[in-house]
């Protein structure tokens, strides 16, 4: 192995690895193409924002992982992988947003070039990196291949994290806990949103320390009185308001980890009904926290929490949480198991979730989340520490 | 029609609209389903961060267009968009990430009841957010229907920007400059490479005056030294040395339109392959922005550079330039025409493109570039006023 700069330690990868080839072997998967970058980085070290070209890994049953992408990322691939520079493939340029070839061609000829143009390859059908056309292409391109769906299979090993991995996670939250410190005690009325966003971004990148800031996968979040009402909005160039309610959806990052927490800020006084709705969320969070234990389930959490909404007289619809971990854009949650009444994802000591049990009422918002983590034994830890309520400044 | 939050006049949304009807009426299009959020926000204004779950815009040739995604997504549909709310809908939000239903489910029903069911309707087979499964599952629950490619249909139509779309790229242009003044000020010997990223990301959200800083839709690349022969790494928490090159590929970003500029920075004194790299580079720049003319091609601005370097010796594959205007991650060209020997698309005014002539050596990388407009007469204009070298700090 060359000297590697990839974040773990190898033993670390060669327990995925493992992981992974147990779960392609229960599925009847001889080759495996991964295209999230999150998949990756979590196999191979892999660590660039070279996702909106085409690029993947490809896991067989043997050897090293191959990392294939776009010729001048394989040169990014070689300083971030662990892997040896035979196993990293690039393609030329005149593939890129090319009308006349695709970049699947050329993967096909390097699986055909594997004696595998008629093994049975797992594809992630639903991932953001893995196109239609890209789908089209690869299967015409390997008429006697078995091209079969396997979305999810390598985030499903990701759920249970490795002590290597709950420390990055932990290390995200101490980054948490400053931006949304930063973005409680800078808010105020006349203050522009993007000075204020501005501000968390300068503090989330800072980081903590010797723990310096990555790009989280989701830009801050930090819509204000009506716009609250919507769950994704980001922000503008307008001042805040006096009598308005800002939630803010941020997370640190610290090497692709994310720790999410939300916290909302009003400022001026609080209309009864919202702080009522403080009260039965807040309540609900400790209630959700209290189910979040090992043997239980992810639809326990969720029920815990929308019991108590119910006894307040809310009715809340929507998933209250999911998995997070190591992310890239467009999103931080794992796409795996959710916090909802539907889901029934046996809790284990490891998983970690952003447990997200917001409300988005008819004229504006409150977001009071935590980042938990399952433990051995009794209820879920909330990794950050920043006061769990409605932040009110006068 | 509502009161709109959408950045543009009517008459703008008028205009592309019936541009792209003029598109899909060529190509014997019915219906097109929009899923890149580039195109959806440039048909309805619809701004928010919620492209990792499935949402898109439906045109037919009458009426409004249609937005549709998760429900708690159309409720931030109604605050961006120009649409009357008769025209957004939403799906519930047990169809998300769900291995029991898929949102396209949804749409076909949508698109069944607007009786297009037999309909040759238009998808976007090549883009980030239409997965291989949402075409699986869509061309399935319409049996009945036409399902046919129209990749890039409506970024085409995008490639000449309107003098509003100018405008807005223009006050890009203003925080593009700032951003790359900031870093260069700021690169020394010791300077975590975070912290300067820190830096970088404050004064771009702060924006100029009030023209305010919205996300770029890549995060800044600055690798030093060796990293910088890879094209897109980001950052990381070392400090910066002495002796090495780095380079800063940024975009100052205004309601979602870019202007991206790059430049490199030197700490100490640069090797002399370096300097002759960067006269070789700038004589390039030159050429191409003489050959960047109305009525020229897309490939003489190419092949104008590429002739300069030759005769400085320096061998050089790939695109150097792309069309830009507004955009969302995963990136900001808008995946059309490429500055490209095998590109011939004619050069028109208002066409606006990222000149990207970058060098990747075996050692290290310098990248010098320009946002750059084809004007009616003469060389194309570039955008950002930041001088044009390799900055050398000692």
């Amino acid at each position: 192995m060359p000297q590697s700069n990839a974040p773990f330690h190898q033993h670390e990868y060669d327990r995925r690895i493992a992981k992974t080839r147990s779960a392609m072997q229960a599925a009847g998967i001889e080759v495996l193409f991964v295209t999230d970058p999150s998949n990756q980085a979590w196999l191979t070290g892999y660590d660039g924002w070279s996702f909106y070209v085409h690029q993947g890994v490809l896991l067989t049953m043997e050897g090293e992982p191959i990392w294939w992408g776009r010729h001048m990322d394989s040169l990014g691939a070689k300083r971030t992988c662990w892997l040896s520079e035979a196993a990293i493939h690039g393609y030329a340029d005149n593939y890129v947003q090319s009308t006349e070839r695709h970049p699947m061609q050329h993967l096909a000829q390097l699986i055909l070039g594997l004696g595998m143009g008629t093994a049975r390859i797992g594809v992630e059908m639903e991932n953001y990196y893995y196109s239609a056309k890209a789908h089209e292409v690869l299967t015409r391109a390997l008429p006697s291949a078995h091209v079969t769906d396997a979305t999810a299979l390598v985030n499903w090993q990701r759920l249970v994290k490795s002590d290597a991995e709950i420390d990055f996670i932990r290390k995200a939250a101490r980054i948490s806990e400053k931006v949304v410190q930063t973005a409680i005690e800078k808010a105020a009325p006349g203050v522009r949103k993007n000075d204020l966003v501005a501000e968390i971004f300068h503090a989330g990148i800072t980081g903590v320390d010797d723990i310096w800031g990555d790009y989280p996968a989701i830009v801050p979040l930090t819509p204000s009185g009506v716009d609250a009402t919507a769950a994704h909005l980001t922000w503008n160039g307008a001042e805040m308001r006096e009598n308005e309610a800002t939630f803010f959806e941020l997370s640190g990052c610290y090497r692709r980890y994310h720790a999410p927490l939300c916290r909302t800020v009003y400022l001026g006084t609080p209309p009864k009904e919202m702080v009522e709705a403080e009260q039965a969320q807040l309540e609900g969070i400790s209630a959700g926290l209290e189910a979040a234990r090992a043997g239980n389930r992810t639809c326990d959490i969720a029920n815990a929490f929308t019991d108590v909404l119910r006894k307040h007289g809310i009715h809340r619809e929507g998933r209250c949480g999911y998995p997070i971990g190591l992310s890239y854009p467009p999103d931080w949650g794992e796409r795996t198991a959710s916090l909802r009444r539907e889901d029934d994802t046996v809790l284990e000591p490891g998983m970690a979730f952003h447990f997200m049990p917001a409300l988005w009422m008819d004229t504006w918002g409150l977001e009071t989340t935590e980042t938990i983590l399952i433990t051995e034994t009794g209820p879920a830890e909330a990794l950050c520490n920043v006061d769990r309520k409605l932040f009110v400044k006068r």
